[in-house]
């Protein structure tokens, strides 16, 4: 066992030597770097003495046991843009129960191409979460990436003990982030490009607003109706009845703004088109969102659609004195919810004409296979109308089964009042209340919250929430 | 052992018995012959004694042989006209090498819904064979299946020694054939109506012509100049250089005859439009095809729309005496094609209101989830190009990877000739060559053929191709 272990150390100290005078001699090829675990590659490299190919096995399957020395190395703060089809995925964040999230392929990623030690140390700031089923096109992370800045540079952190040789001759161009991952990243995650941004940059904190979009075809939906509503939806409102409250993780404020919400059609009509297969979006741009707000704002709007609600059931629904408590309904589905940006200030998004080809190029074949289906299946459906097939209003775009008789949303039983819920959590000891300064109530963490840390007075204060940082704010 | 036989039979004796009395009053009611497997449900029946809930179990284990009486009933033939998605089955037809086919599913419906006694005894012809990935919007078969017409009726065989009572009093209504068979088919199969037919009547033999759809974008493709090339394939010629030639199983004679050939938008262009998301189809009409006919001809308009061949190659490729060996190309992908309609003469096709409506339904659900998806990847798409992506102009509809330099299909290496081809079957003694009357040469089934027994002369001899029965003739 101890001659294992000798064996061990000195292929380990081999090859720290080895990469020592690589970067002395100034050639921090990436290349040569990523292959260092098959030195034999390398014809300036020598394996230690007794390096059998048995111990470049074990190196291999040891993983992250590899020996890469990233304290030797400049690390740098950066944006990552990222677009990922969430069909196929649990969502977007790491899960307790499931390895099968986009988070979890992009981690993989950053630890095969080492361009992070590991996640809890990488400085990691996600802008947003987005559920099972839903897609991105603009998905933004900060993180602290491994570099060839020796010189320094906006968000480069120099290791401290570096000769002055190396920083003189530090390579011009930065390590190639985005070709690197997407050569690993599975085929419907994708980075898009990457900014330089300051070391105290946050995806998260720094965003200043999110679009969502959600795609639905015209079908026998009254469009003109739900442009007219989607726009009651902009500006600050309390949307505790259009969204699914997570009190449990201190979601006690449910202001949010709405800085735009449109439906229009998906292509500039040239004619007034009539036609049920027209594509048409709803598009929303906030600041923050709640837990599932855009699936239920969507669901309303289909209501509204089908002329099952009026438009005006939108500013019923957002005056929450008079309807406190949320009316029971089903959110829109998930697959044609789409994060489409997140908006940031002046970043430098450095893009490479070669990988967004790429990228381009996999998207479009993607995009070929769905629209011929598509197509395949639409021909069939226009056939079977000519032959005198009657087309079904039922909107399939709303979880559940659709009800024989339609009960007005005001006139439904209700959820569970916030009051209610913050009781339920108060019993629990998963959140306290303490009486504030000016008389009054102050909630916060209890002895037995999972998560947070911040606290929040109740009902008003409007303004920014303050929120634990855990919170799901977005679809 | 022999107590479970007795037993056995005791409750196959009841239930014919229960099934006799049933007829006779004149209640022919489908409900309660299907649920006949649950005799205690229907409180006229009483379980023969010791029928306990073990040996029903073992009854509906035992799937075929659960007893009903065939023999008591009328049979008819008739036409069955089917849809399916072909992306996730093995084709059509039954193969030895998996279940998962149409024709399994489809068998196993018309067995559970107990229309059919078995596949053999149920004079079952079709249309054609789809290869995988294809779908179809109207495949036709034809097949006897039970009936409720002891009156008679076009097709329908009643059974000898039938009460005359019975006959008297016959139920107006036939057998809910389209309503059974899609509640128990899955999602992605299903009949859209049926028809009587005479006794002799073919779904094979009688089809007039077929028609096929091939779906794709514009992309970067020159359209008019594809839909020049299309005309060429019309009228009779041998289209030997694109398919793929099946003389192994007794394909000898290549001369078909196409009706019509367009390529055409999905949707009539309002303007001339030269989106690249337009979709347009491949639209071809003929008498018969050959296997893998259309993705042959498919894959050389798509050379021809991409400029890389001239529309002229087709009349190169027709044109046997000068050409007679298939140059090597990929064909065209499975997924865009579907079997669109098979023409046959005046069929009375029953159908139901309720049950297209219900099928539309479904159809219309799978259309939205597919077109979403298209248009999720489309925005994302339009978004990339528009920060300056530039668009690939792979066509990514042909089978294996782009080359680099482009090889003209005259000056590529060409495939087996015909005659080599069957040199090599009589050498294997599956075909064999015998003087014919005129002194030509007459091949046929050898001593050692899989399937053959109809012979064909060569090379000559235009008109109506004398095949074998199980020649694959259809994509």
């Amino acid at each position: 066992m101890s001659d294992a272990l000798t064996q061990r150390i000195k292929e380990l100290e081999a090859e720290l030597e080895r990469l020592r005078s690589l970067l002395k001699e100034g050639r921090a090829d990436d290349t040569e770097v990523m292959s260092s675990s098959s030195p034999q590659e390398n014809s300036d490299c020598k394996p230690a003495d007794g390096d059998t190919s048995t111990s470049r096995k074990e190196r291999k399957k040891s993983g992250k046991q590899r020996p890469f020395d990233f304290a030797a190395h400049p690390r740098r703060h950066v944006a990552l843009r990222l677009a990922y089809l969430g069909w196929a995925y649990q969502g977007f964040a790491v899960q307790d129960n499931t390895d099968n999230t986009v988070e979890a392929r992009l981690f993989e990623a950053l630890l095969k191409t080492r361009l992070i030690q590991d996640r809890q140390s990488s400085n990691y700031h996600r802008c947003g979460r987005t559920d099972k089923g839903v897609s991105a096109f603009s998905q933004v992370i900060t993180i602290d990436l491994r570099s060839t800045q020796f010189g320094g540079g906006l968000g480069v952190i120099v290791p401290a003990n570096v000769d002055v040789d190396i920083k003189s001759k530090s390579s011009a161009s930065e390590v190639p982030y985005v070709k690197m991952l997407n050569r690993v990243l599975p085929q419907d995650i994708c980075i898009l490009d990457w900014a330089p941004v300051a070391e105290g940059f946050s995806a998260r904190f720094d965003c200043q607003s999110r679009t969502y979009r959600y795609y639905f075809p015209r079908g026998s939906l009254d469009v003109e109706l739900m442009a007219d509503a989607a726009k009651r939806y902009e500006g600050t409102h309390d949307f505790r009845n259009l969204c699914k409250m997570d009190v449990g993780n201190g979601v006690l404020q449910f202001e949010r703004t709405i800085l735009s919400a449109a439906v229009k059609p998906v292509h500039p009509q040239p004619t007034s088109s009539t036609d049920q297969y027209d594509l048409y979006m709803f598009e929303i741009k906030g600041l923050a969102f709640l837990y599932h707000q855009v699936r239920c704002m969507m669901a309303v709007l289909l209501l509204i659609g089908q002329k099952l609600e009026a438009p005006e059931i939108i500013n019923h629904l957002v005056d929450v004195a008079n309807n406190p408590r949320k009316p029971q309904y089903s959110m829109a589905v998930d697959y044609p919810l789409v994060l489409h940006d997140c908006h940031f200030g002046d970043l430098s998004w450095q893009r490479d004409a070669e990988e967004v080809k790429h990228v381009l190029s996999s998207l479009q074949q993607h995009w070929t296979q769905s629209a011929i289906r598509a197509q395949v299946l639409q021909g069939m459906v226009q056939d079977l109308e000519k032959k005198g097939g009657v087309s079904s209003s039922h909107c399939c775009l709303v979880e559940g089964t659709k009800q024989r008789n339609y009960r007005p949303l005001l006139e439904r039983p209700c959820c569970e009042s916030l009051e209610s819920r913050i009781n339920h959590f108060v019993k629990r000891g998963r959140l306290e209340r303490e009486e504030g300064e000016n008389g009054g109530e102050v909630i916060h963490r209890g002895k037995k919250s999972k998560h947070c840390h911040i606290s929040s007075s109740l009902p008003e204060a409007p303004g920014t929430p303050k929120q634990c940082t855990d919170h799901k704010v977005n679809d």
